[in-house]
């Protein structure tokens, strides 16, 4: 099944525009999991059963994986695997791009080897860079466009035609095979509707509504219908992690 | 020892501008290496027997391991041990980026976990994206500036005010600890020219010599001193790894 096929019926199964990013931080899980070399999963398959009906993608940063080693990679793997048990859809947020072999070898890693349904990529490489990923046709490759960051006024805001603007209009020419999408932070809703003109009904994966408070009403406003709103922390590490992504489900889809 | 010491030690000991790419591929790896899971760092450490008195540096670009998976990360991990034995310092080729608590992650994985000294990066979501990684001040943290393949048409030189210039900018301002380089690739000399113009002598990994075609005499006249000149395919899967690298590491002394 194509990505954007199994995103659409997760979205209307859970009725869900929640995309939770499984962050693992092992100083912050639980006390009640136990350590142990199974600590990271043991937590991320918890979230999981608290909250798959409830959303409509996991998105787990490799970065806090990787930052584990041999151990943190074995989690991950079980940690996908887990959620494709209840049907819903993994984006692996791993910010890669490099040129074409390299580029075709992280694809193998995230598609093939993590079995991820989907990926984050950076377009400061240009086209071959991305082609790679997107040759996986069933695959979804989500491309940096604004991000949520400070530094996002670095190199993507601060020229006179806006670079994330120019990666907009290049990720419609990218789409040749209907799997691409683009990531804007919250934090910037205008810019967020502006690139949703150009893109259309592409999936936007939209981070930044939670720890770094972004604007929730505008981001599911201008998103379009495959807005797909993420929180990491402040429901992973919430007291109620079910409670959290039943709250922010609500007032998501209380702004469709 | 900071980065850069380890590295001008190193170029001086071995008299070497020469970085050798160590990008695996189980396909092209000799038929008399068996077959198994330590296949990949069998031909690692062969290739850094062969070479460690040639080179300034080893670049295992992370892509060609973790598409290996467990037995990808574990070979890696080895692999960088195997070269610091030899005091060769290793620039691990990540090219990562993200929001300031996932870059750190990224960093904890690159320098604690797998103990690499340098770090490929994407500048793309700008200065606190880059901060985490510097932050580790004895490691080196090399932006991609400008790329050697076509795709770098699309963002990096494409405006009236190419990005490649505003990085290397950039670069400069965030060089607050003395552990920044750059990346440009061998196939751009002019340009590589305007940014050792720009960011002076810092080290400046320079890859696209080898099967990528890049011209070695400007790279290495233009490049300056820190001019690290990277040839990966080219020498690892030549018949004679070692006599591949003599030759090259001979040329580019010749353009000294």
């Amino acid at each position: 099944m194509k990505f954007v096929d199994l995103l659409d019926r997760t979205i209307k199964k859970n009725n869900s525009l929640l995309c939770v990013g499984l962050d693992v931080d092992v100083e912050r899980i639980p006390k009640d999991i136990p350590a142990g070399k199974n600590i990271i999963f043991d937590f991320t398959r918890r979230i999981i059963d608290q909250t798959n009906e409830l959303v409509c993608a996991y998105k787990p940063n490799s970065a806090f994986y990787e930052r584990y080693g041999l151990v943190g990679i074995e989690a991950l793997l079980k940690t996908i695997e887990y959620a494709h048990k209840f049907d819903i859809p993994v984006i692996l947020d791993a910010k890669r791009g490099d040129i074409g072999h390299s580029s075709e070898a992280y694809a193998q890693a995230a598609f093939q080897y993590l079995k991820a349904d989907a990926i984050t990529v950076s377009p400061y490489m240009g086209a071959d860079s991305i082609e790679p990923f997107t040759r996986h046709e069933d695959k979804g490759v989500f491309i940096l466009c604004l991000t949520s960051n400070p530094g996002s006024a670095d190199l993507q805001t601060g020229l006179p035609h806006p670079l994330y603007l120019t990666v907009a209009e290049k990720v419609k020419q990218w789409n040749v095979r209907g799997n691409c999408g683009v990531v804007v932070g919250a934090t910037k809703p205008d810019q967020l509707k502006e690139v949703h003109d150009i893109v259309g009904d592409l999936p936007i994966l939209i981070p930044g509504v939670g720890a770094q408070g972004g604007d929730l009403a505008l981001s599911v406003k201008y998103g379009g219908k495959r807005a797909i709103i993420n929180a990491s922390r402040s429901i992973i590490y919430a007291a109620d992690p079910k409670a959290e992504a039943e709250k922010l489900r609500t007032e998501i889809n209380q702004c469709r």
